[in-house]
């Protein structure tokens, strides 16, 4: 079938939205109508080449939509099924997936790919085959994904809004409450308050932190934070950040710093505001080529300090994607408010534009 | 009093073994008699001056004696106590103290230290006060240390021996089972099989792991690792030992790999030899000067890895001396093996020759 898909060809040039050749799904595979598609920072790696990845490449990985067809073998999805995306498969029977750590399955371990896991192609252009990021592709009319990459959820659910428990909340709200463990009391502060950011911000207030510092170089992101539960903002391109944490915890330090950027530096500034035994947690993804991270082993030892790495906040998305949708249901969750701006497909330009602008917290594509 | 003692006046020079004046205990302080004293290589750090610290220094952290006189207000330590040197002292009241992590006591906040708790010296030279290293300095016949620096211990113990329950063994032996967690039927990496890394070797064999990789520059403590439980050894002067242990575990990498030596260059391989979702323990002292680790930020958070420092294995001294005693008590904890030989004080540069030519696990000063 043809489909409309945004495709980046070449990095450092504009997506471009096509028609594209779409096949059939194959065994273990569904053909799923997109609804909706968020716009996150990871795919941007590919479009601006810090990443390596397979070219030409299909892009979104943070997506819903409704189950179209199935492919053979497919037992547990129907056509008329609403299903999230995940951005890392979980096939339930690797090391990782049987030790709780899903997000870690050995079927992820060429996550931004280009063929899907059977290591053939769906998507195909004039020029040739086309990749699908995260073997998924979300910012695509229609999509053939895994089944091992989609999430059933409740059909009662707005798409436009539960597309963001696709990707960013689990990652946000799990860095939070499965991988840093944040107790309840403790003081915790967040650097970059974008879409995984506003999510640690939210995780944070859930799991009971009492102190909620939140540190961006955008005002309006430092006030949404406070709507998220923020008790204190730092706007880092007028203060310091490390210095203000400090004097906000009387020279103490942070318990949790959460570092949502991923820039060496960034990570340092979280290391360096965190107290004795503090524990700091990086969510995002650094460039390729970053090779070292400024912080002193010494200190690492002597304050007894922990960094920590997550992917995908360690979330299971099969048990957090319908939690974390419960817990919107009943107002736990703000979903609505993390959504700044909505587009088009035909947008996608202009929403990278405002997403590195920083003009948004969560940009969402809307297929009509 | 006067007191043999080892200073150090300047870094660069030999340690000189002099007599020195030694002031009586003051409030909440005991005058020990040192019966032995751990030649451990963080008093290094000070003669070698890639730590800045007071001089002239009185050198030794490691050390067993019996109390000869106690300070007033002392009232849970009488003279004839035997007694165990804690490097950093345990006031039981900040909220490290309470929250289980006394190894991280805001009173050992200054631990290399110069004065003793109060701001004033005890021991006195000829060109003036001398400090003592981390409130102890246990290389002296004499000296006089905090309450909050010693932990009495049963008197059956052979101190020359029990010593290394001081410092090394809770060091070690706690980066397992405190810090770490290791869990029964796990692969561990040892690099660096010194006084700290062999009691990390005997720790993760206690803690039942499957696979212990030793690694080391030094045959014969390769050899002294596997008598400790080694599996499986690397001479990484002649093997590179990141893709030899991931050679040992299928390309998968170690659960968890133990740093011990504290260079950045080293704690990068630990990290690159861990597998996913793996853990790596630095516990050695880096040079003040190191600034960087050479790891990829971007792994960090694919692989989701952990890095932690760890102070004196998270162990509280109070606690743990007595456990590994009566684990040494029991054969579940090897200290006689551990000591490669023992000095005179007079000795004590050709203690840290030894050392530093990685002729010794653990070198130890008996006082006749």
């Amino acid at each position: 079938m043809k489909t409309r898909t945004a495709v980046i060809y070449e990095p450092g040039t504009p997506i471009r939205v096509e028609e594209i050749e779409l096949d059939p799904p194959k065994e273990q595979e569904v053909l799923v109508r997109m609804v909706a598609a968020g716009v996150c920072h990871s795919d941007y790696h590919v479009v601006k080449g810090d990443l390596p990845a397979y070219l030409p490449m299909a892009l979104g990985h943070e997506g819903a939509g409704i189950v179209e067809q199935v492919g053979p073998g497919v037992s547990d999805l129907k056509p008329g099924d609403h299903v999230l995306m995940s951005f890392i498969p979980a096939c339930g029977s690797c090391p990782s997936c049987v030790s709780g750590h899903s997000n870690l399955c050995d079927k992820g371990a060429g996550t931004l790919s280009g063929p899907l896991l059977d290591g053939t192609f769906r998507m195909h252009g004039e020029k040739g085959d086309i990749g699908q990021f995260c073997y998924i592709g979300s910012f695509s009319e229609y999509t053939v994904v895994p089944v091992m990459s989609v999430v059933k959820i409740a059909d009662y659910y707005p798409l436009s809004r539960a597309v963001l428990v696709s990707c960013g909340v689990p990652t946000g709200v799990g860095s939070v409450i499965h991988r840093a463990r944040v107790t309840p009391g403790s003081t915790v502060m967040v650097i970059g308050c974008g879409g995984i950011g506003m999510n640690i911000v939210q995780g944070a207030a859930i799991a009971g932190a009492r102190m909620i510092i939140a540190v961006d170089i955008h005002d309006f992101k430092l006030e949404k934070a406070k709507e998220f539960g923020a008790t204190h903002t730092i706007n880092s391109s007028q203060e310091d950040p490390v210095n203000k944490a400090l004097e906000l915890t009387w020279g103490v330090g942070v318990d949790y710093a959460f570092e949502a950027i991923a820039t060496p530096e960034t990570i340092a500034q979280a290391f360096n505001a965190t107290a004795k035994n503090g524990t700091v947690v990086v969510a995002g993804l650094s460039p390729f080529l970053a090779q070292a991270i400024p912080i002193s082993p010494l200190n690492l030892v002597l304050y007894q300090k922990t960094l920590m790495g997550t992917l995908f906040g360690d979330s299971q998305p099969r048990n957090d994607i319908p939690m974390l949708l419960r817990m919107y249901e009943s107002g736990k969750i703000k979903l609505d408010e993390l959504v700044t701006r909505t587009y088009k497909l035909d947008q996608i330009n202009e929403a990278y534009d405002d997403l590195l602008a920083g003009r948004n917290i969560r940009g969402v594509i809307e297929f009509s």
